[in-house]
Parts: C-alpha cells; sequence; structure tokens
C-alpha cells in the first residue's frame, strides 16, 4: 500500500470545508516558482540536465525538515491513475502529472503543503489550506521558502527579483489562489459581473482544475495574473482585504435574495439535485459535481437537514474519475466508473439520512 | 358538492390499470357521430336551432334507461374547471368544453360511457375502458346506439350511411382508438418506425389529448382516420386482430431488449424520475407525466417495488391541471399548481414506501 493510497481514504485538508468563510471560500493557496542559480530553465533542459536538477533538489529537500514530515513521489515511476489522484486533491498540477522525463513531488503528510520539482519550473512550492486562511499559509511558504533558500541557490535578479520560466511569474514569483463556490451568483445571472469586475482588478477566473477548464459544479478560481511591481505581502493583503470579503458578500446576498425571495426555485434545485444523486444509476463525475453544487448550497443554507458540509466535501472528490478508481481497487471504463460512482453515492447518501 | 366533484375523488376507469395488455395498452374508446335527421348541422345552425337540439336529445336521453345511470352537465354553465376535468378524465372532448352555445354531456356514473350534444355533431357517443377491451366497448356501445335509435331519428343515407358533420366521418361516423404507452419503443429510438407503419395501415397518431397534441409522457393515440366503405365491424376486428398485438409485442420487445442490453440505462431513467417525482418542490404537468411515464415503465418492469401501477396512474390523472385545482380546492396560477403539484407528488410517492 503506497502513501497515496492512504491519502485516498481522506478528504485531504482544502476540502475539509472547516476553514474560516468555507460556505463559500472552498480553499486558500499560494504557490511560489523558483529555479535553481546557474542551471537552464527546463524549456532549454536536455534529460541528464533534468535529472541532475531533480536529484540535487530530491536531495537537499530530504535533509531538511520539510522531509521528514513528507513523502516523495518520483512521477517518473508513479502510476497514472496516482499521478490523477494527486490532481484532483490539487496537490500536483495536471501538467506535472502528465509531463515527461525526470520529475518528482513531496507531499505534506499533512496534504498542507506540496514541492513540485521539475513541473515548468525547477522547483514549485505551494501551500493550501480549506476556506479563506491566506495569512496562515503566507507565514507557512514564507518558513518553505526560508528552509530551502538555505540550501540551495535560487536564480534571483537584484533588479527584477525571482526569475521564472515563464514572463508571467517573474519578479515575487508568487501566485495566490483561492476556490469559490458561487452557486448563489450563478442562479441569480451575476456570476459574468463579478468576473469582469475581478478581471478589471487584474485578476484571472478559472474553473476548478485551473487553466483552460470550465467552471464545473460552480466551482471558481480566482488568481492573481501580475506578479512584478508588487510585493508578495501586498498581493496577500489585497486578497485578504479586498478580494475575499467583496466576493463573499456578493455571493451571500445573492443566496439571501434567493431564500427571501425564490425559495421554491432555491429548495427545488437543492432537493432535484438530491433526489437524483440519491436514485441515479450512472452519472458522469461532471453531472455530480453540477448536483453535489447545488446539495452544497442547500447545506450550507440549512435547507437540507439530513446532509453534511464534510460529506459532500468528501463527495466532491471521491467521485473525481482517479479517486473512485481507486477506491473500487482497478481502472475502469467511463462506464463501468458512471454506475460505479451512481453506487458509491447512493451508499454514502443513504447512509447520512 | 356537484357530481364532477365526485368523479374528481376517483381515478376513472380508463386509468384503473387493470385493464388486458394494459402495460402497454392504457385504454380502448369508441364513438360514434350521430345526428338528427332534418335538423341542420351545427356548422350551419342558429342558436336558437342549437338549443332546440339540445333540449330535445337531452329530454329523449333522459327518458331511457341510459338517464337512470349517468348524470348531465350543462355545459353553458358549467364551471371552466369542471369542463376541464371532464377533458382530463377523456370523458368530453376539449373542442366540447371550449365552445360556446346550447351543449350537454351525460356521464356514465362508472365511467364508461359518455354522450356529446351539440359537439361536432349533434351526438356523439363514446365508450372507454381501461386496457385493450374493444371487443366489450364494441357491444357497449352497439347497445347504447341501440336505446337511442328507439328514440330519436337519426340523419342516415342508405348510400353514404350515417351523415355527419366532417365528411372524415361520414359512413359508420366510428371512431376506435387505443391509448398506448410506449416508453420502450421511445428509448430504444423505434417510435418512428411505428408510427410510419401505423400511418401505411391509415391509422392516425397523435399524443395524449387527441388532434394537434404532442406525445407527452411516451402516451400515444392511434385511431382509424377511414369511415367509408368498411364496415363498423371490419374497424374493430383489425384493431383487436392486427393493430394491437403487434404494437403490444413491438413495444414488449423493447423492453425485453433493455432489460437484457441496457439494463442500467433503464434503471437509470426509472430511479431518475422517481428521484426528481420525490424530491422536486416545483414541476409542470408536462414534466410531471415525462417522469411518471419512466414511473410506470419501472412499474411495469418490475424494476420499482415501492411503487404501484395504481398509484402511477392516479398520479397521471390528479396532476393534470383542472384535477389539481380541484383537489386544492380553488383555481391556482402556473406558479402556484407547480409547487401544489409536487408537494402532492411527494405526499402520495412517500405514503407508498
Amino acid at each position: 500500500m503506497s502513501r497515496i493510497d492512504d491519502l485516498i481514504r481522506t478528504t485531504g485538508e482544502w476540502l475539509r470545508g472547516d476553514g474560516p468563510m468555507s460556505d463559500v471560500v472552498v480553499s486558500s493557496r499560494i504557490r511560489l516558482a523558483r529555479n535553481l542559480a546557474g542551471r537552464k530553465f527546463l524549456s532549454r533542459a536536455d534529460e541528464q540536465e533534468r535529472e541532475d536538477i531533480c536529484r540535487l533538489l530530491s536531495e537537499q529537500i530530504s535533509r531538511t525538515p520539510l522531509g521528514e514530515r513528507s513523502f516523495i513521489v518520483d512521477m517518473e515511476e508513479a502510476e497514472e491513475l496516482d499521478r490523477l489522484a494527486l490532481v484532483e486533491r490539487h496537490l500536483i498540477s495536471r501538467q506535472h502529472a502528465d509531463a515527461h522525463g525526470s520529475r518528482a513531488a513531496f507531499i505534506g503528510a499533512d496534504e498542507t503543503w506540496a514541492l513540485m520539482i521539475n513541473e515548468e519550473d525547477h522547483l514549485r512550492i505551494q501551500v493550501l489550506r480549506s476556506g479563506a486562511q491566506l495569512d496562515v499559509l503566507w507565514e507557512q511558504i514564507n518558513e518553505i521558502d526560508d528552509v530551502l533558500e538555505r540550501r540551495v541557490d535560487y536564480a534571483f535578479d537584484p533588479r527584477y527579483g525571482y526569475l521564472t520560466a515563464c514572463p508571467t511569474n517573474v519578479g515575487t514569483g508568487i501566485r495566490v489562489s483561492i476556490m469559490l463556490h458561487l452557486p448563489g451568483l450563478k442562479l441569480t445571472q451575476e456570476i459574468e459581473k463579478v468576473a469582469r469586475a475581478a478581471k478589471d482588478m487584474r485578476l484571472a477566473v478559472r474553473g476548478l482544475y485551473g487553466e483552460g477548464t470550465d467552471a464545473v459544479g460552480d466551482l471558481f478560481q480566482i488568481s492573481n495574473q501580475v506578479t512584478l511591481g508588487q510585493s508578495e505581502r501586498d498581493i496577500v493583503r489585497e486578497f485578504v482585504d479586498v478580494v475575499i470579503p467583496n466576493i463573499v458578500e456578493y455571493e451571500l446576498a445573492a443566496r439571501r435574495m434567493l431564500a427571501t425571495e425564490r425559495s421554491t426555485m432555491l429548495d427545488d434545485k437543492v432537493w432535484r439535485a438530491y433526489g437524483l444523486l440519491e436514485n441515479a444509476r450512472a452519472v458522469s463525475s461532471e453531472e455530480t459535481l453540477y448536483l453535489l453544487s447545488h446539495l452544497r448550497l442547500g447545506v450550507c443554507m440549512g435547507r437540507l437537514p439530513s446532509t453534511d458540509m464534510r460529506t459532500v466535501n468528501e463527495l466532491m472528490l471521491m467521485t473525481q474519475p482517479a479517486h473512485l478508481q481507486k477506491l473500487h481497487g482497478s481502472a475502469m471504463s467511463v462506464e463501468q466508473r458512471n454506475q460505479f460512482r451512481a453506487q458509491y453515492l447512493r451508499r454514502r447518501l443513504a447512509s447520512d439520512n
């Protein structure tokens, strides 16, 4: 049994649903992009250089206290289902899972942090937690960064800051992002307004699995786009003081409106979702997320007394393709997955009654 | 409390669901078109003549044994909800409910027969029963026709037969129709093939409420189009010996195929319908019929042990707009109806568990 198999049995920190404002802010995340001084960027490195970088970084990290509190995954050796399960848990990126060549990931045992070696940059450090916890994450990622900086020499330019493979990351190399559940704004058809406001603030708005994915299940990722010319601290502060409170208030206002003026429509959405999840015999992961989104809204608003938030969050993760196949114990076709998913949902929702 | 209010509390003969082959043949119906000799067709009659015809026929019918076994509804006086409820029970036509001027209906107390005065013709006699019972209906309608013919003088031409307002009814004036529930053929996408075969046999294929209505809830009406040059007995025999056995066999073959080769899809349809009906907070009559159709299929095929056919048939009728408003005790807006319908469905399906 691998360490990844152990992870699968649990929900993961970011979906625990007990962080601050987790009715709206599902999770918060910060990542830093770092590259080794005197080494080629990966886009120009050959396989030997990739291997050297991977070995060097793995060794150095293993010697820090971080090594003890984590396990390493050799991404070249790892099975596809394991790699995808890590993507579904937001511990590594899809690019990192799908890439080829020497690469690795250190996964913090408590799942609040992970290090990707040879993703787009030599090293990416990320921390993530349930709810709105950017201040905590900021301290945590600084600590990790400091620990590592004592051991490895980063590519840093006094004028530009940290040098990164992609120019959009040059400077602080920081990306701050929050995952938002916005079913209220979706139902009141105000989501576009919020998306436009976010873009005006030079924030990127994406779906559940980052760049190029649609917003499934009313889950949206909002992140900073600019890293040059703004301090890391300023970027975090903007999220904590402006972005999060504003969007949370928009969403809660939409929910209040639904509860007072469109309560039948609201309950209809919530209970239909429940009825389908509890009775379907085949259901895709996309439809499941769509339905679980309405269930989550119902639970947040106290309109579905029989189900709790923890269950909904767990189902959101466990019904994803890789988790489902790990739970099942073997790979399945899409059709088999859809049946097994429906069976799993029925069992879980029935036992909660 | 009117006689119509009494009817509303029950299911009606044709939806009782206990007739032969009622898994597929929901109900059978025969109607005869008759006009009084020496009177103008209604299209050319003025209101005075309509009144005379209505009074004359009402009086004559009342004096036969039919008068004792029925109640009369003055359609000009009847409230709209009552008229529509009779349409929903298939006891009168929508045209008869919506028309203006003197007109009436005799409703057999057992709901197996009804007489419409001043619909398109001076008199329309109809008999209807649950399942495939055309032989029984044929005897019954002959008896009624004979009883009436002793009292009134029909417009009859030795060469053409019974004269009727619309040329398509001239001759025997008979229309034989069966209401079919064909969810299997719909799911296997063979319904068009059957509809074409029926049309080749010069049969008309329509939706639930006759001419110009779409097939809602996989319910199809098939009826003869030609009345001239074929004896009434031949028309009935063709339905009994050819049309009904063939279509029933097609539908049952489709259902067998679904059960053996696509059982997950079948159960998924059935249980999703159940889940929505049991949980929705607002539902239109059209969606309800669509969902009840899948429920009915599940009950027929033994895949939904918690629900019985009687309940499904009853829900199909009671959730129609006029019945629903009669049950509620007052007129409701569409929105109110959709909520009350969902509430009624939840209560009924929950109590059946």
